[in-house]
């Protein structure tokens, strides 16, 4: 099986879990500019989470540049990874309403470490089914950033019911990570 | 007509349905462990959904993947399975609120027998219009899987009225069977 | 200009209008039998703007199968056509509701006229592109079909003020009309 | 890299963004005429933003085009486009409930402003990355028009808080400079 419909597929599945995020933006029923501050935090979930999975759409599309061929276990994959991503929304909202509360936030890092370890299952299907000289061999080479990444997720969940705030600030950590350009991806995707 | 177009939209609409349910998600307006427990149905019936339009989708991905050609008529029996797809966000929100009750559970069987019977017919207008020696005929012979779950859709309809739980036990059976890969379809479709 | 992001935008609004109709279907809050039939008017005013969505969108692929080329203006005719048929699931959510009163009925009515009188511009704007012996000069001959369906739909908007049903009755003898596969399209667009 | 998945998944963004206004406007509780007035002008503010996301959609369709290869800045200049395009649908939300209060027009102008920003960084980005004799560089040269959407932006601002009315009609005259077919552009895309 070629790569073109699970990329199309996945595709539409991210750009509409990032669009539908703002549609838990109500417009507020008053007009000033208070109205518009109480939106603020719910705009600055939004924010992250859009970072988030564009960071996601990025290493996916970088993945997938280098994949040749896909069988039924990788679109399951590929699905579990859709899956919670899908849920990203939300935990956005819910993050939004009440961003100094334990338990969105952990639910929150809890699906980004979901969501990490499901890329990851789905970069092992992948080099499963490819040769030892495919270019995927060296994209999916996990450094530090990866482990890293994983590590700060597990225990956002427990620091969120100490200090919300130390939770949020590893979110922000783990994303400016991810969005320094990844020389090792570029290489092998052009 | 190529498959193109037809491929693209049916990835689309699949897309949409599979990510539209998250909207019926709510977040909880209480910030406890508790509220979010609450929400553990709708969550389950939204997984039990993502997991049967995955099948769907992988099974349509590779019936299209042996296709060589489309008519009118094969645009409408396509239409006629996304329609049926498109109604399980709305029976999966009715099921999750209401998980103990028989007719969202038999409205929910309904609506997955009819998809079944959809695909079926969308096969039979593929054979139709292409010749004996297309890998369609091979990939579109039915065999125990598929009616079997026609079989246990029908009786979920009934069992639903007696004990729900039986029938949600079925749905699971069913979706199974077939997240099992399908040897006879990735065959004809490398 | 190329049509591949014509079409791939086309198919997008189109996959989304004819999904996000669904999220008007509420699930009840009831569970018994009379709460689903409730909802039954809503489900036939989406079932036949779906019909009427994918006539659309089975035209809309067979006349973009026959076009080599777009411009500027045909990009804006494309969107003229969207706008008009991303109303649809407004009026579908109104006329659902109210079933048996005018005023629905006649917007819906309007809202299909104008969106006839949109691809037809789009026709226009495309033969105006292509030399005399493209396919799409007879493509898009104008016969009986296209005349009738905007005669019933300007007739339809006034005698929606005199009894619902009649107009409603145009409405899916128009549908009749085009489910019909239309020999003379399919001929052009192998 | 190349440019397909960019492409795909900016119309999806696109396709969505320009799709889900539609959602906001509520079909209305009562059945006449004047409660279909009292959504008039939700329908012009989302008419509004309809043919603005629709010049964006026609200038990265030329733009893209254009554009032989992407590398990883140009992915999050995009997805910075995309951002401030999806907030769109929110300001048209609160604009169309009080068109004529100072701050909602402020807003919109704002997020108007903001993407003319974001379009211009990625031009800079796709520059970038081509050499000297790209038709992009002739593509990306910015004339008055460019230059005059920003600063009647940047002017509604404050406009807005003295008379909204000016500020709507500084939005309708950037709109018909665009809808203008650019000659510059369909020149190199051909």
């Amino acid at each position: 099986m070629k790569t073109g419909r699970l990329e199309a597929f996945s595709d539409g599945v991210l750009a509409i879990v990032i669009t539908i995020m703002v549609l838990e933006m109500k417009a507020p029923e008053e007009t000033n500019l208070k109205a518009l501050l109480d939106v603020f935090p719910v705009f600055l979930s939004y924010l992250l989470s859009f970072i988030y999975l564009g960071i996601y759409w990025n290493n996916h599309h970088h993945l997938l540049q280098a994949t040749q061929k896909v069988n039924g276990k990788i679109l399951w994959a590929n699905l579990h990874l859709l899956f919670w991503l899908s849920l990203i929304p939300f935990a956005t909202s819910w993050v939004g309403e009440n961003y100094e509360v334990s338990e969105p936030i952990a639910l929150y890092a809890f699906i980004l470490l979901m969501s990490a370890i499901a890329y990851w299952l789905l970069e092992i299907e992948l080099i499963k089914f490819h040769d030892e000289n495919s270019p995927l061999k060296k994209i999916t080479q996990r450094g530090t950033k990866e482990y890293l990444s994983i590590i700060i997720y597990v225990l956002a969940i427990p620091v969120a019911f100490f200090n919300s705030w130390i939770s949020i600030a590893c979110f922000i950590i783990v994303a400016i990570l991810w969005i320094v350009p990844d020389k090792r991806l570029e290489k092998f995707s052009i």
